[in-house]
C-alpha cells in the first residue's frame, strides 16, 4: 500500500490518538504537574514503539525525562535527527478558554487544547508520518534519530546537558524540527531564523512588611511605584530598549533580506486582526515583520504586588515582582545581555529598596543560510503535501535546542512549522487547523521518503 | 461597687469575649464573607443588649447591616454619639501571619488577630466601659447613642445614606470615635485631623487576548509596560504627585501647627524601625510626620497582569491592572481629585490601548479645632486611665464617617485611639497591646463618667 493512502485511511485514528496526547496536562513549569510530565513521556515512548521504534526509551534527567528512539536501517541513506517537545505552557488564565485546556475539542475545522500547536500536535505529525512510512514500506528509506524533550518551555537545561554528553549518539546530517508557524494559512513555510530568549524575574522590597497606606503613605518607599518607575525607563519613546549596550552586537539584516522579508505573502491587516489591539507599535524605522523577526525586544510577561482581589485594601506592600523576557537576535550574547539588564535595573532603583534579580533561562538566537539540498526537498515536500507554494521565513519565537544543535554539530537545521501565528500558542484557546495537521503528516512522509536520495 | 473595680474584676472575661468577636471573619470587601458580616452584626447587638442596651437593633442596608442602640436616661446630661465599625480588612497575604488571622493569639503582651486594632478591639473597649458604668451605677450619667457599621473598610456608603435620612435620631452634642492610633507606646492621644481617601482601580487592555511574546513581541502594545509607564509619570523626582491641579486646594499647616507637630514625643527612628525599609522617602521640604499627617499622597496598593506564578511563561497579556489610592488633606475635593486623576491617566496612556477607570470610593479629609471642653475631659481621662501625659495629634488614615458627621452636625468629634502605628492595621500580624486595651476600658469609663459635668 502507498504511504499516502495509509495516511489517508488512518486520519480519524490519528486525530483520536492526538487528543489522547493533549489530555495529559504536561506543564513543565509547575512542580504540581511532575506526574503528568512523566505520563506524557511514557505516552510518547509507547506510541514510538507502536510506530515501529522498538528501542524507544525514557531517559531520566535532573528535571523532566527525555524520550529517545532511532531507526538506522539505511546504510547508504542520510541520518536525520528529529527534535520535538512534549511539555506545554501553563493553561492560565483558565477562565478565558472556551473549552477546557486539557479536554480537546474540534470546532470549525480547528482542534482546541493546550499543546495543539506548541508542540504536541506538530510532534504527532512526524510520529504519524514516520509510522506510515515504516508500516507501508516495511522499513524506513533513511536513518532517523528521535529526541523528544520535556523542558522546552522552561529552558531545556537537561537536554543541553544530555547533548553535551552524547554527541556521537545524536550525530546526524541534518536536524528537523516542527515547533514553528507557517507564515499564514495556505503558505507552508521553512524557517531559517529564530530569536534567542532570556527570561528573568525581579523582586523589589520596600518595607519589611505590608503597611497601612494611611498611617504610612507618603513617607515610605512603595515597591509597586518603584518597580513601575524602573520598568518605565527600560524603553525610550521610539520603543528602543535603553539597557546600555543592548544593541551593541545586533546584526542588521541585509537590504536583500529585508526586501525578501517585506515581499512575503504576509498581511499586516491579518496580524492586526489577530492582535486585536487598538493599534500596533514598535521600534522606529522597522516594519512590523522586521520588528518580530529581526529585532531584539524586552517584554514584560508578568507583574504583581499588593492587593489584587475584589474591592479595596489600603496597603503599601512589602514587595512587588515582575517577570521580564528579552528576545535576542544575532549576534547578541545571552549572558552579556542578562548581566547588562541586571546592572541597568540596579542603577535605576533607588537606595531605599532591596532588589533581587534571577535569570530563569538564557537562549541564543539562530539564523542560518538555506543552501543545503535538504531545504529544497523540504520546500518540494510541503508544496506536494499542501498543494501550495512554500516560502522561507524567520520567526520571532525561540527554540534553544536549534541553536545548540547548530553550534554543536554544524549541520543544517530544517524548521518546518505547521502552526499558524493566530493559534494562541501560549494563550487561552490554543488550537491547530486540522487541514494543516493532516497536510503536515502527508508532507513529512513525502519529505522523509525523498531524503533517501540526498 | 466602683466602676474601675468592676472593670478590673472582669478583665479576663472581657479579653475572652473580645477573642470571640475577632474569630468572626467579617471582611467587608469580599462577597464570600457576607454571612460572617451578618454574624458579626448580630454578635455586636447581643453584646450591647447584655451591656444594658435593651433596644440594640440591627438595621439592614443595601450592603452590610448597621447596629444601633441608645441609652437616654440623663435628661440634664449631654448626648454623645459613639461610632465604630465591626468590619475588617482582608487577611491576605495569609502566609505571612505567624498565627492565623481569625484565631486570636496572645504573645508577649500583645493580642494578635485581624481587627484587634482596626477596629473590633477599640469598639470593644467602649462597650466594656459603658457596660461597667451601667452595671456599677445602675444607669448612665449621660445620654449615649451607639452606631456600629460594617462598611468602614469599603467606603461606608450605607452609613452615609442612613445618616442623611436619620439626622434627628443621631443628633448629639459630640461624636466619640476610637479607630485611630496613639502617637506611640505610653503616649495616649486625641486626634484632631484625618486624611481623606479616594480608592480607584484601573485596567489597561492591549491585545484582545494573551499573545506569545516570541511571535508577537516587539510589535504590539504590552499593557504591563504601558501601565508601568503611566504609573511612573504620576510622581516627580521630589515625590510630588504630578496630576495637574492635585495640590491646588491643599492647605499648608500654620508655622505654629508645624512646630507643635514636630515637637511631639515621636521618634523617627521608631518609625523607621517599624517600616523596616532600607530608607525612607517622601515629598521634599516636609518632615516625615508632616508627610503622613498633613500632605496628600498617591499610593499604588496593588498591581497585576500576565503570568504571576512559578517559573516562566512567555506571554504578552491582554490586560494589566492597578489599584491606586489618594489620601487627601484640607481642602481637596475628593470628586475633583478623582476626575483629575482619571483625566491625567487618560492623557498619559497611548492610543494603542483601552483604558477603564473605576472610582471604588471617595472620602473627604477632616481637620478641626480642639477648643470645646470635651477635649480637655478626654485628655484628663486618658491621663488618669494610662497614668501618662496625653497629647493632640493628627493621623494619616481616614475615617469617612467623621467628616460626614462633622459636616452634618457641626459638633466636636473626639477621636481617641488605642492602637499603635506599628500594629499592622491592614497587614499580616495585626495586633493590639493588651496594656492599651485594658487602660482604654478604664480611660473611657472615666471619660463617659466625667461627661455628666459638661
Amino acid at each position: 500500500m502507498d504511504f499516502l493512502e495509509y495516511i489517508e485511511n488512518r486520519s480519524n485514528e490519528n486525530l483520536e490518538e492526538l487528543k489522547e496526547f493533549l489530555r495529559i496536562p504536561s506543564v513543565s513549569t509547575k512542580s504540581e504537574h511532575k506526574a503528568d510530565i512523566e505520563r506524557a513521556a511514557r505516552w510518547v515512548a509507547e506510541r514510538l514503539r507502536e510506530a515501529g521504534f522498538a528501542n524507544a526509551e525514557i531517559v531520566p534527567t535532573k528535571m523532566h525525562p527525555l524520550v529517545l528512539a532511532d531507526s538506522l536501517e539505511a546504510p547508504s541513506g542520510p541520518t536525520i535527527l528529529f527534535y520535538g517537545h512534549y511539555d506545554v505552557q501553563p493553561a492560565d488564565p483558565l477562565e478565558f478558554w472556551t473549552s477546557p485546556a486539557f479536554e480537546p475539542s474540534v470546532r470549525e475545522g480547528k482542534l482546541y487544547a493546550r499543546g495543539t500547536a506548541d508542540d504536541k500536535g506538530q510532534v504527532h505529525i512526524h510520529l504519524k508520518a514516520l509510522e506510515a512510512l515504516k508500516k507501508s514500506k516495511g522499513k524506513l528509506p533513511l536513518n532517523i534519530k528521535i529526541i523528544i524533550e520535556g523542558e522546552e518551555e522552561v529552558g531545556s537545561v537537561s537536554l543541553w546537558d544530555f547533548v553535551a554528553r552524547n554527541k556521537d549518539r545524536l550525530k546526524a546530517d541534518a536536524l528537523v524540527v516542527s515547533d514553528t508557524s507557517m507564515l499564514a494559512r495556505g503558505v507552508p513555510s521553512v524557517t531559517y531564523g529564530l530569536r534567542g530568549l532570556n527570561y528573568y524575574q525581579m523582586e523589589v522590597t520596600g518595607p519589611s512588611q505590608d503597611l497601612h497606606s494611611g498611617t504610612f503613605g507618603g513617607a515610605v518607599p512603595n515597591p509597586i511605584t518603584i518597580l513601575a518607575e524602573a520598568i518605565a525607563k527600560l524603553h525610550d519613546k521610539n520603543f528602543r530598549v535603553t539597557v546600555p549596550g543592548f544593541y551593541d552586537a545586533v546584526a542588521v539584516p541585509s537590504a536583500k533580506e529585508r526586501k525578501a522579508i517585506n515581499s512575503l505573502p504576509w498581511k499586516e491587516s491579518d496580524f492586526r486582526k489577530t492582535v486585536g489591539a487598538r493599534g500596533l507599535c514598535g521600534e522606529r524605522n522597522f516594519t512590523t515583520i522586521e520588528r518580530i523577526w529581526c529585532r531584539p525586544t524586552l517584554e514584560l510577561n508578568g507583574i504583581w504586588g499588593g492587593y489584587t482581589e475584589e474591592g479595596s485594601k489600603t496597603v503599601i506592600p512589602s514587595k512587588a515582582f515582575a517577570k521580564i523576557s528579552t528576545r535576542l537576535v544575532p549576534h547578541q550574547d545571552p549572558e552579556k545581555i542578562a548581566k547588562r539588564l541586571e546592572q541597568c535595573l540596579r542603577k535605576l532603583l533607588p537606595k531605599t529598596v532591596d532588589f533581587r534579580f534571577e535569570v530563569l533561562s538564557t537562549g541564543k538566537p539562530w539564523v542560518a543560510p538555506f543552501t543545503h539540498p535538504i531545504f529544497k526537498m523540504a520546500i518540494q515536500a510541503l508544496e506536494k503535501g499542501f498543494g501550495k507554494k512554500a516560502v522561507f521565513i524567520r520567526e520571532g519565537g525561540s527554540i534553544p535546542f536549534v541553536t545548540q544543535m547548530y553550534d554543536t554539530f554544524k549541520v543544517p537545521c530544517v524548521l518546518i512549522g505547521f502552526g499558524l501565528p493566530d493559534e494562541n500558542a501560549h494563550a487561552p484557546d490554543e488550537h491547530i487547523l486540522l487541514e494543516n495537521y493532516f497536510a503536515g503528516i502527508k508532507s513529512m512522509a513525502i519529505f522523509y521518503s525523498s531524503l533517501a536520495q540526498i
